[in-house]
């Protein structure tokens, strides 16, 4: 009978996620947890389909990533079964606008099925050639940088969510059909985006240039007076990277400075990280909403874990990671919703207990594919 | 431990229909609770999705009308996650018969979306829009009436459910659209079928021309001698003035002329509401299925609960629909179905515990929306 | 209080299959729990569509099969919601390879829906139609014999799998249609299958030529020196048999040769039938995967018990079943999955706790429809 007031007890505490965070960090890590974790977050969200645009979105395009590393990782046939059905109905359709790099994010799992499955041409790879070269070689308003405005769009990539929605994309195709061409194009645009959005001395990305600081005083502060990084904008970077450097051939020539920069982030966020594991929604201003936010800190957890198990990271830092995830699984609801997810946006906001998106649900399906590999 | 066993009892009564049904009359409105059980029917009937001709029959335009004004109260992104989820995979067509009232039910929920979700032109209204006018303006056998029969086809909206199919869906579109014909054209078939099936003497509304009593020995009727009005009949006529009534203008001219119907059929319901909260499907022979009917119930409780919340009832009424509501929460099943819903037809018909239909979540739907707004 | 232990030790125990097998046998069946565990199985899969190629595919095939059985024993309208559901959104088409039985199996829910459900045109048979007559009439690679290899291509349906995926659904057609050339086709093409793969004194079917003794030391062997006969495949034609026996005509010329069949099948697993009530996937050699596996043991319990329902099989066999249905059932999770199913495959090889699949919850739902009807 004990047992059944304690799992009651246990249900309850989880529910309340600045408890939960509480004890994550004297945690030990269950892996049998994690992975059951894991597969109920998995069934909440394809119970629960969420459009922005369309099924092939990019909120759908990160939620489905995160599918497919929980199952390179599990191999849990959960996982597969609900990718091919995602792209077998989406017909392995990118979304529509060619220059926008949200549009083929949804190709990481196309592509992960591919690679996967031991089904022949069960994915058709057509529409994401199509898109990847449009998007490499054709002529676009934003390449031309005809739109110039205060957002910054002169470059591809004028946004810091896009290194996440397109660069592991094109790297994984690289790899898939043997055409290095496709990663030495992604290192060229990836570089207009560093040099434009990171901030050296912060070692953080500006969402955009809206966010770069000009020496003006129109530049956007936060209310303690610092810049403003935003913890998913971050996230889509770090995770973005460590995606990147999985599948990178450790020879490439340009892998030190992906490297470098991966150390780079993995050093701000662990030295930035609040006590209670999960960063605020604004990095340099915890206290604006002075709360854990679970997609940024579901893609940071991922890149540091993935850095550990991947020698990229040392060890030592082995509790901070396990004190994040053990945070993250106290935002899950019992019903295995990830809450706790800032809305679409591009800003800190902040999030609550039942805020939820599927992009949410891909971070903390990342999470756990790394987690599960520490040792 | 009390309260372990008192869950276990609060599931075991709530299975209970008749034994909820009594306790109704006297247990306060509890808020979160009412948006617990509403989310839950929502995800019940998303994961057990029905198509009755198609998913964008009439029943399923009821349930997404239902899940619409769920979402107009509580701004809760579950209902409009599955509101855009639906009309995106339905490409936003209406069903196919362009004279049939029911098939563009379902533009009610694509009307809603495109005036509430920040996304622009993610709606095609394009659909909707032809099939008002081919409904409105062409010729066809029904307006012509070359189809007389027993049902009474003379006229486009012969049968009293039309009125909750297409008349809101009119109001709705002149609003959006600006385009005032479009509710006077509503006005126009309107007063056809309350001219042909409004009873004045019984304040109710015959289902067909087949139900109006014509003097002769073949008048259908109940075994009590009296009239057969059907509950959801009637339910549609009631709850489909509700949403026209919500969104028609203040100073239109013959607003007065709905108003009057309003408070008539609202008289009426209250007038002959069973002791336990529920209507029988037959509303003036109620021992002939005497047990409570949730979707007629559902669109009665909806409509009186919107009339006090928008001044057109006094607030006296409101323990009376507190039962309703009540009863009606007692009629779900603890993992969030809806039962004792009659299936589809034309008539009283009995309906059981486990008897569920889209359009009876979608009734369940829209009474919790009002109920919430209660003070 | 008692209860509650009692129903968490149930839960516990359900999920130990092996254990829950030890008490099978003299545990009587409940048919309240038959049709929830029937019903929990459906909703399970349901929400964990799985594709193996398409929608359309053979694995969803054999999975709406048993939909449609249970359908046909409860009428509980869950299973036609989903029935037509996915024949809804399938378009009503097969899959494509039209000289393959598999791409035809799905049309069996398609018939059974359009001779069940009230509604005229709902089904489009079209495609189903077009399907046999190009397999039956067409000149293709497998009829011509032109692909012979070591798996015995040289006839239209060279694996035994095959008997289970469009016998039943040229039968079915057959009556449907009142065509009774389609009939004799099937029997032509049974034949040509029962002559290549059955093993007269076995009484068992190899699973395709690569397993047929040619008294060669290259013949395959298990371990114990046995010939393989995999369980699966040898339910894929027992299954099969009971779903034609079915609805061919009784006085239909060949019907004797099919009768004969059945109980010659039934006698051979009752026999070989393990202690525990479920078949072994090697059938002759249980030892090699010592445990029970669903599918197959699905299938035969169906086919068992529905002898048994219609006079073939003498009621001294119902403890046998009885049997085999409550270690079925011991093999469901409680959230309704139906583990210990085979993976896709072609031969003996073991399942899991965890292992499922769509056909496995056929083979499921078909074992508890003819359970429901014992007496």
């Amino acid at each position: 009978m004990n047992k059944t007031i304690l799992t009651l007890l246990a249900v309850v505490l989880l529910f309340n996620c600045s408890t939960a965070q509480k004890v994550a960090e004297t945690q030990a890590i269950d892996k049998a947890q994690v992975k059951a974790s894991m597969i109920k977050a998995l069934e909440w969200q394809e119970a629960h389909p969420i459009i922005a645009i369309a099924p092939t979105d990019w909120t759908n395009g990160a939620y489905y990533t995160g599918v497919a590393r929980a199952h390179k990782t599990t191999k849990d046939m959960m996982y597969m079964a609900a990718l091919k059905n995602q792209g077998y109905w989406n017909k392995w359709q990118t979304f529509s606008r060619l220059h926008h790099a949200d549009d083929v994010a949804i190709s990481y799992s196309y592509l992960y099925i591919d690679m996967t499955d031991s089904r022949r041409n069960f994915v058709d790879l057509e529409p994401t050639k199509k898109f990847l070269d449009a998007h490499l070689y054709e002529d676009d308003i934003w390449k031309r940088g005809t739109r110039k405005n205060e957002m910054g769009q002169t470059i591809l990539w004028w946004w810091c969510d896009a290194l996440f929605m397109a660069p592991p994309v094109l790297n994984l195709y690289a790899k898939h059909t043997k055409q290095p061409k496709y990663l030495d194009e992604m290192h060229k645009f990836y570089m207009q985006t560093y040099n434009q959005l990171y901030d050296e001395e912060e070692q953080l990305f500006a969402r955009d240039m809206r966010y770069v600081w000009k020496g003006s005083d129109k530049d956007k502060k936060e209310a303690n007076g610092k810049k403003i990084f935003w913890s998913r904008g971050n996230g889509w970077v770090f995770g973005g990277l460590a995606l990147i450097l999985d599948d990178m051939p450790q020879d490439y020539k340009h892998r030190p400075f992906y490297e470098k920069l991966y150390k780079e982030l993995a050093a701000k966020m662990l030295e930035i990280q609040p006590e209670d594991g999960l960063w605020r929604t604004s990095l340099l201003c915890p206290e604006s909403y002075n709360h854990g936010e679970v997609s940024g800190s579901g893609f940071h957890t991922f890149a540091l874990a993935w850095g550990i198990n991947n020698g990229l990271l040392a060890k030592k830092h082995i509790p901070a990671v396990k004190k994040a995830w053990n945070a993250l699984a106290g935002c899950q609801h019992e019903d295995g919703r990830v809450g706790w997810v800032q809305n679409i946006g591009a800003s800190p906001e902040p999030a609550s207990k039942d805020s939820w998106q599927n992009f949410g649900t891909g971070a903390f399906l990342m999470a756990g594919s790394e987690i599960l590999k520490l040792n």
